[in-house]
């Protein structure tokens, strides 16, 4: 449990998916007694995402304040940066100095490729578990999982079980009670299991890579 | 069903409430195709979220593209909007050229209160229905809804009603086809009846106005 307050960063990149983001932003920022929340990306200013929205943040990689607990989404931006040096080095630098690293759908591609999951348990979203699973073959993956706790390393599914696992971050760190208020205070009918993954098997036959 | 590109326009105000918005923006963000999607607020530029983070709005309510449909989110911020005349009055104008207002949470007393859903079935989110239903009396308030589908007015629950919403409406509109293709896409188990909504007993004995 945490007895602290806690400072959060949540990385943005250029086509991060907004809803990996913006799920968990809506449970850990409505912990204002609990949580400071903050975006960071490899520049701070503007960042386009996925579907186009632009969300600011306030943060470099260069200069933020220390994150405690760290959350990396996924998205179509994901597949240039596996191959960028720079914000790989970032990536493990913003890790090195947190107790707690989260990612949302292929956010666990990015932390793979950059070693913070090796000899790990971690998971990624369905649509893309075989990019994600290629970045590294040094993590054991579990392909049927809504998310995956490991201690110090929490990586979830696609999209919006990033949602439900920071429910359960929530829960783990600040107890029941508080992430039973949260998930009734924004009608959030929250999944508790995180085995519980129909995504897995609708996506069993996909051939290709996306 | 709708033939033509959609232009959407999701209004943003102090203090929203970042899923309101992003919910729907995932979703409807995502239909490249059909949908051209952007923020909008009564003055153009970074617009802070309630839960402190900041979103780009690109237009103005002076000065922006025209829109086919609106979006309206909720949150802390509606509180002292309806109080607010430009905020009303800006309303207005947006929705006399849309033919479709959607609402998400107290996003419907926003609409209540500028007379826009004068007439018409309407629902909000269930943690602050007395203060929504108390913005006007011409509106038939439906409790126990997840969202309710008036023709031109589509006004939904709290907080993660709306993406349920938005795919509704992304089926009506489009097909169940897409809808279904999209919420498989992002991993999103969704809700399609709109009547299921456990929020209105959970909060039924909640007296005071929030």
């Amino acid at each position: 449990m945490s007895e602290s307050r806690i400072t959060l960063g949540i990385v943005l990149f250029p086509g991060f998916e907004l809803l990996d983001v913006m799920g968990p932003a809506e449970m850990f920022g409505n912990l204002r007694e609990q949580i400071d929340m903050h975006m960071v990306a490899p520049q701070a200013g503007l960042v386009e995402s996925a579907q186009k929205t632009n969300v600011d943040a306030p943060f470099s990689f260069d200069e933020h304040p220390h994150f405690d607990w760290l959350l990396v989404p996924g998205g179509q931006g994901t597949r240039a940066l596996v191959r960028d040096e720079g914000f790989l080095t970032g990536l493990q630098q913003l890790a090195a100095s947190a107790q707690l690293v989260m990612s949302v759908c292929t956010g666990s591609g990015l932390l793979a490729k950059a070693g913070l999951l090796d000899g790990r348990k971690a998971t990624s979203n369905k649509f893309s578990f075989n990019w994600a699973t290629e970045q590294s073959d040094k993590v054991e993956w579990i392909k049927k999982a809504r998310w995956v706790d490991d201690g110090d390393r929490v990586t979830s599914s696609g999209v919006t079980a990033g949602t439900d696992m920071a429910l359960a971050v929530i829960e783990r760190e600040f107890g029941k009670e508080i992430a039973e208020k949260l998930a009734v205070y924004t009608e959030y009918q929250r999944e508790t299991d995180s085995s519980q993954d129909p995504f897995a098997e609708i996506w069993e036959e996909r051939p290709e890579n996306q």
